[in-house]
Protein backbone atom coordinates (compact mmCIF):
# COMPACT_ATOMS: atom_id res chain seq x y z
CA UNK A 1 0.00 0.00 0.00
CA UNK A 2 2.86 2.63 -0.56
CA UNK A 3 2.34 2.32 -4.08
CA UNK A 4 1.12 6.39 -5.55
CA UNK A 5 -2.02 6.90 -5.72
CA UNK A 6 -3.36 7.71 -9.12
CA UNK A 7 -5.38 10.64 -8.23
CA UNK A 8 -4.76 13.84 -6.66
CA UNK A 9 -6.40 15.84 -4.39
CA UNK A 10 -7.62 18.31 -6.87
CA UNK A 11 -8.50 15.99 -9.84
CA UNK A 12 -10.79 14.17 -7.06
CA UNK A 13 -12.48 17.06 -5.74
CA UNK A 14 -13.39 18.36 -9.16
CA UNK A 15 -14.83 14.91 -10.52
CA UNK A 16 -16.73 15.25 -7.30
CA UNK A 17 -17.86 18.61 -7.80
CA UNK A 18 -19.26 17.50 -11.40
CA UNK A 19 -20.25 13.90 -10.34
CA UNK A 20 -21.61 14.07 -6.65
CA UNK A 21 -22.62 17.52 -6.08
CA UNK A 22 -24.83 16.17 -3.20
CA UNK A 23 -21.12 15.72 -1.45
CA UNK A 24 -20.52 18.91 -1.80
CA UNK A 25 -23.55 20.48 -0.74
CA UNK A 26 -23.03 17.87 2.19
CA UNK A 27 -19.50 19.75 3.30
CA UNK A 28 -17.41 16.29 2.84
CA UNK A 29 -13.76 16.33 2.27
CA UNK A 30 -10.76 14.27 1.66
CA UNK A 31 -8.43 14.60 4.66
CA UNK A 32 -5.79 12.06 3.33
CA UNK A 33 -6.10 10.27 -0.22
CA UNK A 34 -3.58 7.55 -0.45
CA UNK A 35 -3.31 4.28 -2.86
CA UNK A 36 -6.60 2.43 -1.59
CA UNK A 37 -7.27 4.24 1.42
CA UNK A 38 -8.90 7.53 2.39
CA UNK A 39 -9.39 9.05 4.86
CA UNK A 40 -12.27 11.79 4.56
CA UNK A 41 -14.53 14.04 7.11
CA UNK A 42 -17.98 15.08 7.81
CA UNK A 43 -17.77 18.58 9.02
CA UNK A 44 -20.60 18.54 11.33
CA UNK A 45 -23.74 20.98 10.73
CA UNK A 46 -27.15 21.95 12.06
CA UNK A 47 -29.26 19.75 9.13
CA UNK A 48 -27.38 16.66 10.28
CA UNK A 49 -28.30 16.68 13.67
CA UNK A 50 -31.25 14.32 15.02
CA UNK A 51 -33.18 15.57 18.65
CA UNK A 52 -31.10 14.06 21.49
CA UNK A 53 -27.87 15.05 19.64
CA UNK A 54 -27.41 12.75 17.78
CA UNK A 55 -26.10 12.39 13.39
CA UNK A 56 -28.79 10.89 11.05
CA UNK A 57 -28.52 7.76 9.21
CA UNK A 58 -28.56 9.02 6.18
CA UNK A 59 -25.23 11.52 6.13
CA UNK A 60 -23.78 8.61 7.50
CA UNK A 61 -24.52 6.46 4.32
CA UNK A 62 -23.91 9.31 1.77
CA UNK A 63 -20.63 9.90 3.84
CA UNK A 64 -19.63 6.72 3.59
CA UNK A 65 -20.64 6.07 -0.44
CA UNK A 66 -18.68 9.42 -1.07
CA UNK A 67 -15.66 7.69 0.68
CA UNK A 68 -15.67 4.35 -1.17
CA UNK A 69 -16.28 6.39 -4.40
CA UNK A 70 -12.75 7.87 -3.02
CA UNK A 71 -10.96 4.65 -2.63
CA UNK A 72 -11.60 3.42 -6.21
CA UNK A 73 -10.65 6.60 -7.79
CA UNK A 74 -7.23 6.55 -5.53
CA UNK A 75 -6.67 3.23 -8.16
CA UNK A 76 -8.44 3.50 -11.02
CA UNK A 77 -7.66 7.29 -11.41
CA UNK A 78 -10.78 9.77 -12.27
CA UNK A 79 -13.36 7.51 -14.05
CA UNK A 80 -16.42 9.72 -14.20
CA UNK A 81 -18.68 6.12 -15.12
CA UNK A 82 -17.75 3.88 -11.75
CA UNK A 83 -21.32 3.92 -10.04
CA UNK A 84 -22.20 1.93 -6.76
CA UNK A 85 -23.94 -1.61 -6.99
CA UNK A 86 -24.13 -2.42 -3.55
CA UNK A 87 -24.16 -1.06 0.03
CA UNK A 88 -24.39 -2.48 3.49
CA UNK A 89 -24.35 -0.77 6.52
CA UNK A 90 -24.35 -2.05 10.19
CA UNK A 91 -25.42 1.16 12.58
CA UNK A 92 -23.28 0.37 15.80
CA UNK A 93 -23.35 3.28 18.28
CA UNK A 94 -25.15 6.84 18.36
CA UNK A 95 -22.21 9.38 16.74
CA UNK A 96 -22.07 12.44 18.75
CA UNK A 97 -22.63 15.66 17.41
CA UNK A 98 -19.49 16.64 15.95
CA UNK A 99 -17.34 16.02 13.01
CA UNK A 100 -17.69 11.86 11.29
CA UNK A 101 -14.59 10.78 9.76
CA UNK A 102 -14.65 7.87 7.58
CA UNK A 103 -11.82 5.27 6.85
CA UNK A 104 -12.25 3.44 3.65
CA UNK A 105 -9.79 0.87 2.36
CA UNK A 106 -9.91 -1.65 -0.41
CA UNK A 107 -11.09 -5.31 0.38
CA UNK A 108 -10.19 -5.95 -3.72
CA UNK A 109 -9.86 -4.52 -7.02
CA UNK A 110 -11.13 -6.39 -9.73
CA UNK A 111 -10.94 -5.60 -13.68
CA UNK A 112 -14.86 -5.09 -13.37
CA UNK A 113 -15.63 -4.71 -9.58
CA UNK A 114 -14.24 -2.77 -6.78
CA UNK A 115 -15.13 -3.87 -2.96
CA UNK A 116 -14.36 -1.60 -0.20
CA UNK A 117 -14.97 -1.29 3.66
CA UNK A 118 -15.61 1.84 5.50
CA UNK A 119 -15.20 2.62 9.06
CA UNK A 120 -16.79 6.10 10.39
CA UNK A 121 -16.46 7.23 13.91
CA UNK A 122 -17.40 10.43 15.74
CA UNK A 123 -14.06 12.68 15.58
CA UNK A 124 -11.76 12.42 18.60
CA UNK A 125 -13.56 8.47 19.31
CA UNK A 126 -11.86 5.43 18.72
CA UNK A 127 -15.04 2.97 18.88
CA UNK A 128 -16.79 2.73 15.43
CA UNK A 129 -20.10 4.56 15.08
CA UNK A 130 -20.99 2.10 12.12
CA UNK A 131 -19.09 -0.28 9.89
CA UNK A 132 -19.80 -0.49 5.65
CA UNK A 133 -18.85 -2.42 2.54
CA UNK A 134 -19.74 -1.91 -0.83
CA UNK A 135 -19.04 -2.94 -4.19
CA UNK A 136 -18.20 -0.30 -7.03
CA UNK A 137 -18.82 -1.43 -10.94
CA UNK A 138 -15.74 -0.39 -12.74
CA UNK A 139 -16.90 1.00 -16.77
CA UNK A 140 -14.30 -1.32 -19.04
CA UNK A 141 -11.48 1.08 -20.58
CA UNK A 142 -10.99 1.43 -24.44
CA UNK A 143 -10.39 -1.40 -26.21
CA UNK A 144 -10.33 -3.67 -23.58
CA UNK A 145 -12.16 -6.97 -23.03
CA UNK A 146 -14.39 -6.53 -19.60
CA UNK B 1 -52.41 -7.42 5.98
CA UNK B 2 -56.11 -6.11 6.17
CA UNK B 3 -55.57 -4.62 10.05
CA UNK B 4 -55.76 -1.37 10.37
CA UNK B 5 -52.69 0.26 10.94
CA UNK B 6 -51.91 1.90 14.40
CA UNK B 7 -50.36 5.19 12.99
CA UNK B 8 -52.17 7.85 11.48
CA UNK B 9 -50.75 10.11 8.74
CA UNK B 10 -50.62 13.01 10.87
CA UNK B 11 -49.31 11.21 13.80
CA UNK B 12 -46.25 10.19 11.03
CA UNK B 13 -45.67 13.27 9.86
CA UNK B 14 -45.35 14.67 13.67
CA UNK B 15 -42.64 12.03 14.56
CA UNK B 16 -40.97 12.66 11.27
CA UNK B 17 -40.62 16.43 11.87
CA UNK B 18 -39.14 15.86 15.27
CA UNK B 19 -36.73 12.54 15.13
CA UNK B 20 -36.15 12.74 11.14
CA UNK B 21 -35.83 16.21 9.90
CA UNK B 22 -33.43 15.04 7.21
CA UNK B 23 -36.69 13.56 5.50
CA UNK B 24 -38.60 16.76 5.38
CA UNK B 25 -35.80 18.78 4.25
CA UNK B 26 -35.62 16.34 1.29
CA UNK B 27 -39.52 16.77 0.90
CA UNK B 28 -40.60 12.86 1.53
CA UNK B 29 -43.95 12.24 2.15
CA UNK B 30 -46.28 9.55 2.88
CA UNK B 31 -48.23 8.67 -0.11
CA UNK B 32 -50.31 5.33 1.46
CA UNK B 33 -49.73 4.64 5.01
CA UNK B 34 -51.85 1.03 5.55
CA UNK B 35 -50.51 -1.76 8.18
CA UNK B 36 -47.04 -3.27 7.46
CA UNK B 37 -47.34 -1.41 4.03
CA UNK B 38 -46.28 2.00 3.13
CA UNK B 39 -45.53 3.83 -0.04
CA UNK B 40 -43.56 7.22 -0.13
CA UNK B 41 -43.00 9.80 -2.31
CA UNK B 42 -39.65 11.94 -3.09
CA UNK B 43 -40.58 14.61 -5.27
CA UNK B 44 -37.32 15.31 -7.69
CA UNK B 45 -35.28 18.56 -6.63
CA UNK B 46 -32.52 20.05 -8.37
CA UNK B 47 -30.15 18.97 -5.63
CA UNK B 48 -31.24 15.65 -6.11
CA UNK B 49 -29.50 15.04 -9.77
CA UNK B 50 -26.19 13.81 -10.86
CA UNK B 51 -24.80 15.04 -14.67
CA UNK B 52 -26.77 12.88 -16.71
CA UNK B 53 -29.97 13.54 -15.41
CA UNK B 54 -29.84 10.74 -12.52
CA UNK B 55 -30.79 10.99 -9.08
CA UNK B 56 -27.80 10.34 -6.11
CA UNK B 57 -27.53 7.14 -4.21
CA UNK B 58 -27.98 8.85 -0.94
CA UNK B 59 -31.22 10.21 -2.15
CA UNK B 60 -32.46 6.78 -2.82
CA UNK B 61 -30.74 5.63 0.69
CA UNK B 62 -32.69 7.79 2.50
CA UNK B 63 -35.85 7.54 1.13
CA UNK B 64 -35.50 3.77 1.76
CA UNK B 65 -34.76 4.40 5.18
CA UNK B 66 -38.01 6.67 5.55
CA UNK B 67 -39.72 4.25 4.04
CA UNK B 68 -38.82 1.35 6.47
CA UNK B 69 -39.62 3.80 9.39
CA UNK B 70 -43.10 3.72 8.46
CA UNK B 71 -43.67 0.74 7.70
CA UNK B 72 -42.28 -0.25 11.47
CA UNK B 73 -44.46 2.51 13.13
CA UNK B 74 -47.40 1.39 10.59
CA UNK B 75 -47.17 -1.57 12.96
CA UNK B 76 -46.10 -0.76 16.17
CA UNK B 77 -47.35 2.84 16.65
CA UNK B 78 -45.32 6.05 16.79
CA UNK B 79 -42.11 5.08 18.53
CA UNK B 80 -39.42 7.82 19.12
CA UNK B 81 -36.48 5.19 19.69
CA UNK B 82 -36.91 2.93 16.95
CA UNK B 83 -33.60 3.08 15.41
CA UNK B 84 -31.94 1.38 11.86
CA UNK B 85 -29.36 -1.25 12.68
CA UNK B 86 -28.68 -2.84 9.24
CA UNK B 87 -29.35 -1.30 5.59
CA UNK B 88 -28.52 -3.27 2.50
CA UNK B 89 -28.99 -1.59 -1.11
CA UNK B 90 -28.58 -3.10 -4.24
CA UNK B 91 -28.80 -0.59 -7.36
CA UNK B 92 -30.15 -2.08 -10.46
CA UNK B 93 -30.68 0.94 -12.90
CA UNK B 94 -29.91 4.96 -12.99
CA UNK B 95 -33.62 6.48 -11.61
CA UNK B 96 -34.75 8.80 -14.16
CA UNK B 97 -34.55 12.64 -13.11
CA UNK B 98 -38.21 12.82 -11.75
CA UNK B 99 -40.03 11.81 -8.57
CA UNK B 100 -39.14 8.26 -6.75
CA UNK B 101 -41.67 6.12 -5.55
CA UNK B 102 -40.90 3.73 -2.68
CA UNK B 103 -42.90 0.96 -1.71
CA UNK B 104 -42.07 -0.81 1.75
CA UNK B 105 -43.37 -3.40 3.73
CA UNK B 106 -43.11 -5.66 6.86
CA UNK B 107 -41.02 -9.33 5.84
CA UNK B 108 -41.22 -10.02 9.96
CA UNK B 109 -42.04 -7.58 13.08
CA UNK B 110 -40.48 -9.69 16.07
CA UNK B 111 -40.76 -8.02 19.42
CA UNK B 112 -37.19 -6.52 19.07
CA UNK B 113 -36.41 -6.51 15.67
CA UNK B 114 -38.82 -5.42 12.50
CA UNK B 115 -37.26 -6.51 8.70
CA UNK B 116 -38.56 -4.55 5.80
CA UNK B 117 -38.27 -4.49 2.29
CA UNK B 118 -38.29 -1.26 0.49
CA UNK B 119 -38.35 -1.85 -3.69
CA UNK B 120 -37.74 2.21 -5.21
CA UNK B 121 -38.95 2.96 -8.92
CA UNK B 122 -39.25 6.02 -11.11
CA UNK B 123 -42.65 7.26 -10.82
CA UNK B 124 -44.42 5.66 -13.61
CA UNK B 125 -42.02 3.00 -14.50
CA UNK B 126 -42.63 -0.55 -13.16
CA UNK B 127 -38.75 -1.94 -13.25
CA UNK B 128 -37.20 -1.15 -9.96
CA UNK B 129 -34.29 0.86 -9.80
CA UNK B 130 -33.20 -0.09 -6.41
CA UNK B 131 -33.88 -3.36 -3.82
CA UNK B 132 -33.19 -2.21 -0.22
CA UNK B 133 -33.95 -4.85 3.08
CA UNK B 134 -33.15 -3.30 6.68
CA UNK B 135 -33.95 -4.08 10.33
CA UNK B 136 -35.11 -2.04 12.94
CA UNK B 137 -34.50 -2.21 16.39
CA UNK B 138 -37.69 -1.27 18.57
CA UNK B 139 -37.38 -0.63 21.86
CA UNK B 140 -38.55 -2.85 24.88
CA UNK B 141 -41.67 -0.94 26.23
CA UNK B 142 -42.32 -0.44 29.68
CA UNK B 143 -42.61 -3.52 32.43
CA UNK B 144 -41.55 -5.67 29.59
CA UNK B 145 -38.80 -8.04 29.07
CA UNK B 146 -36.95 -7.89 25.72
CA UNK C 1 -41.76 -13.22 -17.73
CA UNK C 2 -43.30 -15.35 -20.26
CA UNK C 3 -40.24 -16.02 -22.67
CA UNK C 4 -38.97 -19.61 -22.29
CA UNK C 5 -36.09 -20.26 -20.38
CA UNK C 6 -32.74 -20.63 -21.96
CA UNK C 7 -32.01 -23.37 -19.86
CA UNK C 8 -33.34 -27.00 -19.80
CA UNK C 9 -33.47 -28.59 -16.21
CA UNK C 10 -31.50 -31.68 -17.35
CA UNK C 11 -28.97 -28.76 -18.06
CA UNK C 12 -29.18 -27.07 -15.64
CA UNK C 13 -28.68 -30.75 -13.50
CA UNK C 14 -25.42 -31.21 -15.32
CA UNK C 15 -24.07 -27.82 -14.64
CA UNK C 16 -24.43 -28.38 -10.97
CA UNK C 17 -23.31 -32.20 -10.51
CA UNK C 18 -20.01 -30.80 -12.95
CA UNK C 19 -19.89 -27.14 -10.58
CA UNK C 20 -21.42 -27.23 -7.66
CA UNK C 21 -21.24 -31.01 -6.47
CA UNK C 22 -22.21 -29.70 -2.92
CA UNK C 23 -25.97 -28.87 -4.11
CA UNK C 24 -25.95 -32.47 -5.36
CA UNK C 25 -24.62 -33.81 -1.74
CA UNK C 26 -27.11 -31.66 0.24
CA UNK C 27 -30.13 -33.10 -1.73
CA UNK C 28 -31.16 -29.73 -3.66
CA UNK C 29 -33.64 -30.08 -6.89
CA UNK C 30 -35.09 -27.93 -8.63
CA UNK C 31 -39.00 -27.26 -8.58
CA UNK C 32 -40.13 -25.08 -11.42
CA UNK C 33 -37.37 -23.73 -13.96
CA UNK C 34 -38.97 -20.74 -15.78
CA UNK C 35 -36.71 -17.32 -17.17
CA UNK C 36 -36.16 -15.47 -14.47
CA UNK C 37 -37.80 -17.39 -11.79
CA UNK C 38 -37.06 -20.87 -10.12
CA UNK C 39 -38.16 -22.58 -7.40
CA UNK C 40 -36.49 -25.27 -5.24
CA UNK C 41 -36.44 -27.80 -2.69
CA UNK C 42 -33.98 -28.92 0.33
CA UNK C 43 -35.57 -32.27 1.26
CA UNK C 44 -34.85 -32.47 5.07
CA UNK C 45 -32.55 -34.14 5.77
CA UNK C 46 -31.13 -35.69 9.77
CA UNK C 47 -27.91 -33.28 9.00
CA UNK C 48 -29.93 -30.80 8.57
CA UNK C 49 -31.53 -30.28 11.96
CA UNK C 50 -30.19 -28.30 14.99
CA UNK C 51 -31.53 -29.02 18.35
CA UNK C 52 -35.38 -28.12 19.12
CA UNK C 53 -36.15 -29.42 15.23
CA UNK C 54 -35.32 -26.21 13.30
CA UNK C 55 -32.87 -26.24 10.10
CA UNK C 56 -29.01 -25.03 10.35
CA UNK C 57 -28.55 -21.33 8.75
CA UNK C 58 -25.88 -22.85 6.62
CA UNK C 59 -28.19 -25.00 4.58
CA UNK C 60 -30.46 -21.68 3.89
CA UNK C 61 -27.71 -19.78 2.89
CA UNK C 62 -26.66 -22.88 0.17
CA UNK C 63 -29.80 -23.41 -1.05
CA UNK C 64 -30.11 -19.66 -1.75
CA UNK C 65 -27.08 -19.43 -3.48
CA UNK C 66 -28.18 -22.86 -5.44
CA UNK C 67 -31.64 -20.94 -6.17
CA UNK C 68 -29.56 -17.92 -7.00
CA UNK C 69 -27.44 -19.67 -10.18
CA UNK C 70 -30.41 -21.25 -11.29
CA UNK C 71 -31.99 -18.14 -11.34
CA UNK C 72 -29.27 -16.76 -13.61
CA UNK C 73 -28.62 -19.62 -15.55
CA UNK C 74 -32.53 -19.74 -16.39
CA UNK C 75 -31.61 -16.54 -18.69
CA UNK C 76 -28.03 -16.61 -19.97
CA UNK C 77 -27.38 -20.24 -20.61
CA UNK C 78 -25.38 -22.82 -18.84
CA UNK C 79 -22.47 -20.83 -18.16
CA UNK C 80 -19.70 -22.10 -15.66
CA UNK C 81 -17.69 -19.43 -14.80
CA UNK C 82 -20.35 -17.47 -13.10
CA UNK C 83 -19.50 -16.59 -9.97
CA UNK C 84 -21.44 -15.03 -6.36
CA UNK C 85 -20.02 -12.15 -5.76
CA UNK C 86 -22.00 -11.12 -2.65
CA UNK C 87 -25.08 -12.31 -0.77
CA UNK C 88 -27.21 -11.21 2.29
CA UNK C 89 -29.35 -12.62 4.08
CA UNK C 90 -31.60 -11.94 7.08
CA UNK C 91 -33.21 -14.48 8.94
CA UNK C 92 -36.79 -14.46 9.65
CA UNK C 93 -38.41 -17.37 11.20
CA UNK C 94 -37.44 -20.74 12.75
CA UNK C 95 -37.93 -23.23 10.06
CA UNK C 96 -39.81 -26.43 10.94
CA UNK C 97 -38.23 -29.77 10.56
CA UNK C 98 -39.22 -30.14 7.01
CA UNK C 99 -38.02 -29.55 3.36
CA UNK C 100 -37.76 -25.97 2.41
CA UNK C 101 -38.51 -24.44 -0.27
CA UNK C 102 -36.80 -21.22 -2.00
CA UNK C 103 -38.32 -18.98 -4.69
CA UNK C 104 -35.88 -16.95 -6.59
CA UNK C 105 -36.71 -14.37 -9.08
CA UNK C 106 -34.53 -12.00 -10.93
CA UNK C 107 -34.22 -8.25 -10.06
CA UNK C 108 -32.10 -7.03 -12.72
CA UNK C 109 -30.03 -8.86 -15.21
CA UNK C 110 -26.88 -6.48 -17.04
CA UNK C 111 -24.32 -7.14 -18.94
CA UNK C 112 -22.04 -7.83 -15.84
CA UNK C 113 -24.12 -8.49 -13.45
CA UNK C 114 -27.51 -10.36 -12.15
CA UNK C 115 -29.15 -9.62 -8.96
CA UNK C 116 -31.87 -11.76 -7.36
CA UNK C 117 -33.81 -12.56 -4.72
CA UNK C 118 -34.95 -15.33 -2.73
CA UNK C 119 -37.37 -16.34 -0.80
CA UNK C 120 -36.80 -19.04 1.67
CA UNK C 121 -40.59 -20.90 3.52
CA UNK C 122 -41.09 -24.23 5.21
CA UNK C 123 -42.86 -26.26 2.71
CA UNK C 124 -46.91 -25.95 3.12
CA UNK C 125 -46.31 -22.29 5.07
CA UNK C 126 -46.42 -18.78 3.84
CA UNK C 127 -44.77 -17.03 6.00
CA UNK C 128 -41.23 -16.65 4.57
CA UNK C 129 -38.40 -18.20 6.90
CA UNK C 130 -35.24 -16.07 4.99
CA UNK C 131 -34.96 -13.51 2.78
CA UNK C 132 -31.81 -13.40 0.36
CA UNK C 133 -30.11 -10.92 -2.08
CA UNK C 134 -27.78 -12.11 -4.01
CA UNK C 135 -25.38 -11.10 -6.84
CA UNK C 136 -23.51 -12.81 -9.42
CA UNK C 137 -21.09 -12.08 -11.55
CA UNK C 138 -21.30 -12.52 -15.50
CA UNK C 139 -18.27 -13.52 -17.52
CA UNK C 140 -17.64 -11.58 -20.71
CA UNK C 141 -18.68 -13.67 -23.60
CA UNK C 142 -16.15 -14.19 -26.44
CA UNK C 143 -15.84 -11.50 -28.85
CA UNK C 144 -17.52 -8.94 -26.30
CA UNK C 145 -16.84 -5.84 -24.37
CA UNK C 146 -17.59 -6.57 -21.30
CA UNK D 1 -8.90 -6.98 24.12
CA UNK D 2 -6.76 -8.40 26.73
CA UNK D 3 -9.71 -9.56 28.95
CA UNK D 4 -10.31 -12.88 29.50
CA UNK D 5 -12.74 -14.88 27.54
CA UNK D 6 -16.18 -16.11 29.33
CA UNK D 7 -15.69 -18.92 27.13
CA UNK D 8 -13.04 -22.31 27.72
CA UNK D 9 -12.18 -24.17 24.64
CA UNK D 10 -13.93 -27.19 25.99
CA UNK D 11 -17.56 -25.24 26.81
CA UNK D 12 -17.60 -23.56 23.16
CA UNK D 13 -16.73 -26.95 21.07
CA UNK D 14 -19.62 -28.93 23.60
CA UNK D 15 -21.89 -26.32 22.73
CA UNK D 16 -21.11 -26.48 19.25
CA UNK D 17 -21.63 -30.31 19.19
CA UNK D 18 -25.08 -29.82 20.68
CA UNK D 19 -26.22 -27.10 19.03
CA UNK D 20 -24.27 -26.83 15.71
CA UNK D 21 -23.69 -29.82 14.75
CA UNK D 22 -23.29 -28.96 10.89
CA UNK D 23 -19.75 -27.34 11.85
CA UNK D 24 -18.41 -30.48 13.79
CA UNK D 25 -19.68 -32.52 10.60
CA UNK D 26 -17.94 -29.81 8.06
CA UNK D 27 -14.48 -30.64 10.54
CA UNK D 28 -14.67 -27.12 11.48
CA UNK D 29 -12.00 -25.94 14.86
CA UNK D 30 -11.11 -22.79 16.99
CA UNK D 31 -7.26 -22.32 16.61
CA UNK D 32 -7.72 -19.07 19.22
CA UNK D 33 -10.31 -18.12 21.57
CA UNK D 34 -9.67 -14.69 23.00
CA UNK D 35 -12.04 -12.20 24.13
CA UNK D 36 -13.86 -11.24 21.10
CA UNK D 37 -11.40 -12.21 18.61
CA UNK D 38 -11.34 -16.02 16.88
CA UNK D 39 -9.66 -17.59 14.44
CA UNK D 40 -11.06 -20.43 13.00
CA UNK D 41 -9.86 -23.29 10.91
CA UNK D 42 -11.51 -25.26 7.78
CA UNK D 43 -9.67 -28.36 7.38
CA UNK D 44 -9.44 -28.54 3.49
CA UNK D 45 -11.74 -31.77 2.35
CA UNK D 46 -12.08 -33.38 -0.87
CA UNK D 47 -16.40 -32.99 -0.57
CA UNK D 48 -15.68 -28.99 -0.19
CA UNK D 49 -14.03 -28.51 -3.83
CA UNK D 50 -15.61 -27.25 -6.66
CA UNK D 51 -13.92 -27.73 -10.26
CA UNK D 52 -10.67 -25.59 -10.99
CA UNK D 53 -10.02 -26.63 -7.34
CA UNK D 54 -11.54 -24.19 -5.39
CA UNK D 55 -13.52 -24.31 -2.18
CA UNK D 56 -17.20 -23.61 -2.66
CA UNK D 57 -18.91 -20.56 -1.27
CA UNK D 58 -21.40 -22.39 1.03
CA UNK D 59 -18.50 -23.37 2.68
CA UNK D 60 -17.17 -20.16 3.24
CA UNK D 61 -20.14 -18.73 4.65
CA UNK D 62 -20.87 -22.38 6.69
CA UNK D 63 -17.77 -21.09 8.63
CA UNK D 64 -17.86 -17.87 8.93
CA UNK D 65 -21.16 -18.30 10.92
CA UNK D 66 -19.55 -20.39 13.07
CA UNK D 67 -17.20 -18.29 13.70
CA UNK D 68 -19.27 -15.10 14.26
CA UNK D 69 -21.05 -17.65 16.74
CA UNK D 70 -17.70 -18.39 18.45
CA UNK D 71 -16.93 -14.50 18.48
CA UNK D 72 -20.63 -13.62 20.69
CA UNK D 73 -19.80 -16.74 22.41
CA UNK D 74 -16.28 -15.56 23.75
CA UNK D 75 -17.93 -12.20 25.48
CA UNK D 76 -21.51 -12.89 26.81
CA UNK D 77 -20.69 -16.61 27.77
CA UNK D 78 -22.00 -19.92 26.36
CA UNK D 79 -25.57 -19.16 25.37
CA UNK D 80 -27.83 -21.42 23.96
CA UNK D 81 -30.31 -19.58 22.08
CA UNK D 82 -28.47 -16.68 20.41
CA UNK D 83 -29.20 -16.75 16.69
CA UNK D 84 -27.92 -15.44 13.45
CA UNK D 85 -30.35 -12.79 12.04
CA UNK D 86 -28.12 -11.02 9.01
CA UNK D 87 -24.94 -11.92 7.36
CA UNK D 88 -23.40 -10.55 4.32
CA UNK D 89 -20.49 -11.87 2.61
CA UNK D 90 -18.48 -10.28 -0.24
CA UNK D 91 -16.65 -12.99 -2.24
CA UNK D 92 -13.35 -11.26 -3.31
CA UNK D 93 -11.05 -14.52 -4.42
CA UNK D 94 -11.17 -17.97 -5.66
CA UNK D 95 -9.77 -19.86 -2.15
CA UNK D 96 -6.91 -22.44 -3.58
CA UNK D 97 -7.64 -26.17 -2.57
CA UNK D 98 -5.96 -26.13 1.20
CA UNK D 99 -7.32 -24.92 4.41
CA UNK D 100 -9.39 -22.50 5.29
CA UNK D 101 -8.51 -19.82 7.56
CA UNK D 102 -11.22 -17.53 9.78
CA UNK D 103 -10.52 -14.17 11.74
CA UNK D 104 -13.40 -12.61 13.60
CA UNK D 105 -13.86 -9.75 15.73
CA UNK D 106 -16.58 -7.76 17.10
CA UNK D 107 -17.79 -4.62 15.74
CA UNK D 108 -20.39 -3.79 18.59
CA UNK D 109 -21.80 -5.97 21.76
CA UNK D 110 -25.02 -4.75 22.76
CA UNK D 111 -27.20 -5.93 25.26
CA UNK D 112 -29.14 -6.99 22.94
CA UNK D 113 -27.28 -7.42 19.18
CA UNK D 114 -23.53 -8.50 18.44
CA UNK D 115 -22.37 -7.18 15.24
CA UNK D 116 -18.92 -9.23 14.27
CA UNK D 117 -16.29 -9.03 11.35
CA UNK D 118 -15.07 -12.26 9.92
CA UNK D 119 -12.44 -12.31 7.22
CA UNK D 120 -11.65 -15.47 5.47
CA UNK D 121 -8.22 -16.59 3.78
CA UNK D 122 -6.64 -19.42 2.52
CA UNK D 123 -3.90 -20.73 4.77
CA UNK D 124 -0.59 -19.12 4.47
CA UNK D 125 -2.03 -16.25 2.07
CA UNK D 126 -2.41 -12.77 3.14
CA UNK D 127 -5.20 -11.34 0.74
CA UNK D 128 -8.56 -12.37 2.12
CA UNK D 129 -10.26 -14.27 -0.08
CA UNK D 130 -13.86 -13.25 1.61
CA UNK D 131 -15.28 -10.24 3.79
CA UNK D 132 -18.44 -11.11 6.30
CA UNK D 133 -20.30 -9.33 8.97
CA UNK D 134 -23.16 -9.98 10.70
CA UNK D 135 -25.38 -10.12 13.32
CA UNK D 136 -26.30 -12.41 16.59
CA UNK D 137 -29.23 -11.96 18.37
CA UNK D 138 -28.64 -12.49 22.11
CA UNK D 139 -31.46 -13.33 24.46
CA UNK D 140 -32.65 -11.17 27.35
CA UNK D 141 -31.02 -12.55 30.53
CA UNK D 142 -33.39 -14.16 33.30
CA UNK D 143 -34.86 -11.00 35.70
CA UNK D 144 -33.63 -8.70 33.03
CA UNK D 145 -35.36 -6.16 30.67
CA UNK D 146 -33.83 -6.27 27.14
Amino acid sequence: MVATTRLTREAFDALVAAELPVAIQMGFRIETLDHGHVVARAVCQEGFLRPGGTIAGPVMMALADYTMYAVTMSLIGPVALAVTTNLNINFLRKPAPRDLLAEGRILKLGKRLAVSEVILRSDGEREPVAHVTGTYSIPPREGETG
